[in-house]
């Protein structure tokens, strides 16, 4: 090879902020807040607060290298942190405070961060696990002063240090693949795993998931992100959304409802994403009031699969398209998402519905799939032979955080832990989480594929399906049912409607009512259910 | 900073095709040819053409570094040509077929390819040539078995060679700064220029241009390049196009209106993008036949400024938006591009054409802009001020190919030779190149401005403005026009267009009706015009 003669210049998190300062400069952020009335500013403002706010990191000893804390919601503030602290060379750790105290604890220990900053809800959990932080120094209450508390750990108050600087930051030249971002994944076993993006990988990130195989942004759109800032970054979309120019809608913690339905209406809205959960609820605020969402376009959901009765509904009631997206925190986390293609509209319109709504997504440029089998072949793209999701490119994890090997194999691909399928049309579909795959006298029964066709029986809110140990078939499952208040729902109505839905011998074994266990993300807890009922087909 | 740790995995040509292959696979490129039949292939076809490639020039010698040169139309042969050279980590060096032979040859001895692929069209041109190029060996002509034609230079028959290769290859893996195309750059004066596009910039160029600020390229789209992939690489289409999943439909060397129109018609073209003379013909074809464009939607064009007349025609009569496009070979080519923003919207849609069939077009992520003054000093973003545009980013030149220094400055900006200016909506207008901004009693004339004004004036087709001598001002402005085919336009038409529309000081001095010389890659040579003209205003 000969080496190219363009221009060596560094993929960094800090020239989306200048490029959205510069471009579209007077383009809104809008954010809710705690305790304080919704503020309202530009991107030309949001890289002014992000100038001010690296600099009063590196006046609390922020340097290069180090990582900073946060525990807050999706507000402007966490949105500027992104950029200031990377922007210095530092490591922004963003902390799920849904945790349980003892996973937050690890985390804030395991990434060694000095400064915390959390918003004012969090005042009283920062305080009780103050004891266990060996290294935090300083806490950083995101607040202003009329809001401001400083409670048992002498926080500071933000707004009071981004006043203290004055215009203009120097912003140093940075290794397009030093750390920027690091975010904890927990699963329902053994401590939490801290994923350590780079620059490159979410500059990368964000460019691909704007283009119109992904989120489709343009510069009319109005962004408001309901996924977690502390979630994967919330898709990246504070990344994506200034990239395209798009007015952003921060709805800090108010996710019900009547909240997101007021900036939706106010703001003008496009475009927003979240799990399942919220977008049930905001169905039902709209149900309620008789009120229509605005200029709302798409929904985007995952973190679960989406509920039929809901894509149906946000389409044919509202004229909302729903998009499902599959990933995980080790992708950054765009791995595949639900996009039409001529090759899937020329079906007719029902079978491109059912391919949206039933399929996590299609391939995107970025990020490769392959599924493999238990001898290590690579699985045909013929929708139906399932096997290992194997996952590689340059957003994608290669080792975890402080982990001693890499958890990419030598080719670069990642197990992501998923059993899923791939069709002829590039759309990949998961059946199941390899450690819930139901094996059934030798063969597979995807807990997924059942919970998908039970959670659109009429009056069922959450269908989660395990596999339990059974004395002739090894494993069986059984499905467990979380209906929706009011809804009368019997075992026999359950059985009538998944009757002629599913093979006979995937029909649950026991089919029960309980209240279906979440972990700190928001997902069945399958791990709980399992043990919960080891026995039910036993005895 | 601490590393990331995220996938180290460089971002290579190849990939992209492979992603096509795998992701729309079914999706097709269709493509005229010289002397044969149009051809039908999809991308899974394509990728298997480029592996068959990529192995028969190896056959020939070629090696990881080495140049492979091409004399090529806008065919899928080109096309795939620009995978399987890059992809071996040779250098696919696409020379313009309509620059002056002593430029070509100049080119090919400067490059040093040692295989050189041509169109049919070609032969006569590379015979007359083979005496004096010094490093090229072998000759490939793009044809199959029935055209073919040895020659006096005793050319190899491209498919010949695909057809003795078998499927598949390993493609290496490449370093992202590698050279991977060069394309040279012929100004007026001196002898070309060569722009080596690394595989970096490229794959972040085709990622950046696909998004909604510029082409917005969706997987129902089908694109038709024409402008030739001897030109920048006809903007870097038959890369993004592959990661949007676009059909792609290559006109090769039939850029009349009948031939377009066919296309367009028969393949549901929804974008392309060209010079304005190609449209002019097409207009022209659509009057006359009273046809439709049938599905086409965008129409970016570049290369000069777009006539008014012909955007406000394809928007008013055929629903068809023009977008302009300014850039250069030393920006692979995306600088900016003319698509709306909300805030331009608000003013109006009269308003906002203007803008947008004015400006050369809007900030793009990826690629920085400022104008810098004759002090040096940044100018604001007034709309008013102008001055030397400078650029910077990963897709920008670093240094000409064997060139002995940098033509970026310390900080990586790169003096484009424009004169501009920026405004407050972050659109970039050009008002003249530097050599040709006319300085008349120490006052600026924008040449270009004059000539936007003249050429919509009825009955004009080109207009040229330049400065000339004068013994009073230093210089004054001359204006040289050339009417289409049966217009009858007097000096004083054309000075009672420009009365009410320039300031009078402007005015030209003479108005002389002449042929326009055009430079080889279609632009007004002022050169030449300047050379012809002065005496004009001294006699």
């Amino acid at each position: 090879m000969i080496p190219g003669l363009m221009q060596p210049k560094a993929l960094q998190i800090i020239d989306i902020l200048k490029f959205a300062a510069t471009a579209h400069g007077g383009v809104e952020i809008v954010s809710r807040l705690i305790e304080e009335p919704m503020i309202r500013l530009t991107y030309r403002d949001a890289l002014n607060r992000a100038e001010r706010a690296a600099k009063a990191l590196q006046r609390l000893g922020v340097k290069s290298g180090d990582r900073v804390a946060t525990l807050a919601w999706n507000t402007h503030r966490h949105f500027e942190l992104f950029y200031a602290a990377p922007g210095l060379g530092a490591v922004l750790n963003t902390v799920n405070p849904r945790l349980f105290d003892e996973q937050i604890e690890y985390i804030l220990n395991h990434a060694e961060a000095e400064v915390l900053l959390f918003d004012k809800s969090f005042l009283a959990l920062v305080e009780r696990l103050r004891p266990g932080m060996r290294t935090v120094k300083t806490f950083v209450m995101l607040s202003e002063k009329s809001t401001h508390e400083a409670g048992a750990i002498s926080a500071l108050c933000y707004e009071d240090l981004l006043a203290a600087e004055d215009d203009g930051f120097a912003w140093p030249s940075i290794d397009e693949n030093a750390g920027a971002m690091l975010c904890y994944t927990s699963g329902t076993t053994g401590d939490p795993k801290g994923v350590l993006y780079s620059h490159r990988g979410i500059v990368l990130h964000a460019m691909a998931s704007g283009l119109n195989s992904a989120f489709g942004f343009d510069a009319f759109d109005v962004v408001m992100p309901c996924s977690s800032l502390f979630h994967a970054s919330a898709w990246g979309l504070p990344f994506a959304a200034p990239i395209n120019g798009c007015k952003l809608v921060m709805p800090c913690d108010r996710m019900d409802g009547a909240s997101l339905q007021e900036l939706i209406v106010n703001e003008g809205v496009t475009f927003s994403g979240g799990v399942p959960t919220i977008w049930t609820m905001y169905l039902a605020h709209l149900k309620q009031t008789g009120e229509t969402p605005g200029k709302l376009q798409r929904v985007v959901i995952g973190g679960s699969a989406v509920p039929r009765a809901m894509a149906e509904t946000f389409k044919k009631d509202y004229g909302v398209r729903v998009l499902q997206i599959w990933g995980m925190t080790e992708t950054a986390p765009l791995g595949v998402i639900a996009t039409p293609t001529p090759a899937l509209a020329a079906l007719g319109e029902e079978k491109l519905d059912e391919a949206i709504w039933t399929r996590q997504g299609r391939l995107q440029f970025g990020i490769e799939l392959k599924i493999v089998g238990d001898d290590g072949a690579e699985a045909p793209h013929d929708g139906e032979t399932s096997g290992a999701l194997m996952v590689r490119g340059p957003w994608t994890i290669q080792r975890y955080y402080r982990g001693e090997k890499d958890v990419a194999d030598a080719d670069g691909w990642f197990d992501t832990g998923d059993i899923a399928t791939l069709d002829a049309f590039g759309y990949m579909r998961i059946t199941d989480r390899k450690k819930d795959v139901i094996k059934s006298g030798g063969e597979w029964i995807s807990s997924i594929d059942l919970e998908n066709v039970a959670v659109a029986c009429p009056g069922v809110r959450i269908a989660a399906v395990v596999g339990v140990p059974h004395p002739k078939w090894e494993e069986r499952p059984i499905l467990v049912l979380e209906t929706h208040a009011g809804a009368n729902v019997s075992e026999n109505d359950v059985r009538a409607y998944l009757a002629p839905r599913i093979v006979k011998w995937w029909t649950p074994d026991a089919i029960l009512f309980d209240t279906i266990p979440l972990t700190a993300t928001g997902k069945i807890n399958k791990k709980v259910l399992r043990q919960r009922y080891a026995d039910q087909l036993m005895r």
